[in-house]
């Protein structure tokens, strides 16, 4: 029993890790391309590599949940951190995306920003993730998720701020259009790291 | 083991009564600041209070299922309650924040009306989530739950008639981008209130 | 007790098939829509009248589950797949009202393509439904998956490049509101099929 059990259980703790391991890749990238401001065939490649092996990574986790009988944590919260993090990821592949297809060459010091804080938000993912293995790092845990809630409220005041500026001094309404949706996407990477994190504590609440 | 139990159970309600509480006063903010059709700071500050207040029940319910053993009512269906009437307080905090980075001035009758039809709507989710103490009270239930369905259809038509009327009559495109999200926002506060009382009548059916 | 719980059984796969057919319905009028170009008072009207249809459906899916004690497929299966193909039949009625509320009058050669494609991807749906009745037709419900995974992709290349030739060729900023976000809805609903399918697969693998 025994033998049967924990090879598995041990595996979904990895497998979560390799998925926030291809959300860092992604946060890279993506601070790379706001950093150029122009989306280039490479950039946008990159993206969907990591979109993609993302991807198998998240369904390798889905379809291990179903096989399994007995997992080292609520069924249900293994499946929603899976399809979060691959939220994280697929979001922010979207607004490299979008980013193609709207013919954005421009630098945004908004967006710029926004990368920042979404690389540091996946860090707080990372960690947080990370520490369940050991449930006795429930300080450091806990600090992590206190850091990504902060993070989201940081980038609710970024997103306000930076839809401020570009109603107020943005007269093409098509640019305003191409912005506002690639701010609100950025805010919504956020949204979802803080999500993980809302898991994670209740992982820890269930598990005190 | 009785005495364990009870006080929890008969907690979860008095939870859920007080989220719906603070919609209750999310809703009646948002008819001040639409009647009045600008956003003052204390208007968005009052609802921002509102939202914080919310989000602390919302994470004590959360919390406190993640602790219970037992619970009076599915464990999921506490969940899916806390977090839409707590998605029902957000979006209403949204559409103001919105409302105040548009920099709208105008009295809109769309919206006023919206305004309305939203308090109706969460009064009738205060109702059916008030008549779940006592599972004899079906008739009250059911009829709040109807009423709500009800008004989430008026929600629908008044959004459709409030974009063809914007679409015909606003030639400023970035009016129009204003606008269109705002009136979205407040349907889907409509749709939201009509997710409750679907899970509320089926808790109904399952404890009939 | 077997006659207790065999006709229950039996009926969620024949509801869930009903449920397709008012998809398939909602498909074909969509496309006479879109041939169309203009949508008339009538072609609303049939749609509506498909979507009220499915709701019922739905509604006694629902219902029907929460007076089971023992189902066929797990429950959350049955709950995700009737909320699902709920949401492909209220997302193609929403195309077609929004086709109305923004007095679209011209045939759109990517909306016809859309049109197509969500067929098809529907028809994967209806075979990957019909498909669970035997579990012995692995193969074919698989293969079916497949498919409406493979038109989800393409699906996402035919928003990517209706919007880059949208942004690149319309000048008039109220259009490109307009037909970005019907877009944005035709490829949603293709994200919708390859939910449905998604939670096949995941019954096919706690069933193999």
């Amino acid at each position: 029993m025994f033998f049967n059990f924990l090879p598995k259980e041990y595996s979904f703790f990895d497998l979560l890790e390799k998925q926030t391991f291809f959300a860092t890749e992604a946060a890279k990238a993506l601070k790379a391309v706001v950093a150029n401001g122009a989306v280039s065939e490479e950039g946008l490649k990159k993206l969907q590599d990591i979109e993609h092996e993302g991807d198998e990574v998240t369904h390798t986790i889905l379809e291990q949940l179903d096989k399994t009988f007995i997992t080292p944590i609520d069924r249900e919260d293994i499946h929603a951190l899976a399809k979060e993090i691959d939220d994280i990821i697929d979001m922010t592949c979207t607004i490299v995306s979008r980013m193609k297809v709207y013919k954005i060459t421009r630098k945004d010091k908004y967006l710029i920003e926004f990368a920042d804080i979404i690389e540091e938000s996946i860090n707080g993912v990372v960690c947080a993730i990370k520490g369940m293995r050991n449930m006795k790092n429930v300080k450091t845990i806990y600090m992590a998720c206190v850091e990504v809630n902060r993070l989201e409220n940081v980038g609710d005041k970024k997103r306000d701020q930076a839809l401020s500026d570009l109603f107020e001094n943005e007269k093409d309404a098509i640019e305003i259009i191409k912005w506002k949706e690639i701010y609100q996407e950025a805010e919504t990477i956020l949204d979802i790291c803080e999500d993980v994190t809302n898991v994670v504590e209740s992982i820890l609440v269930k598990n005190a």
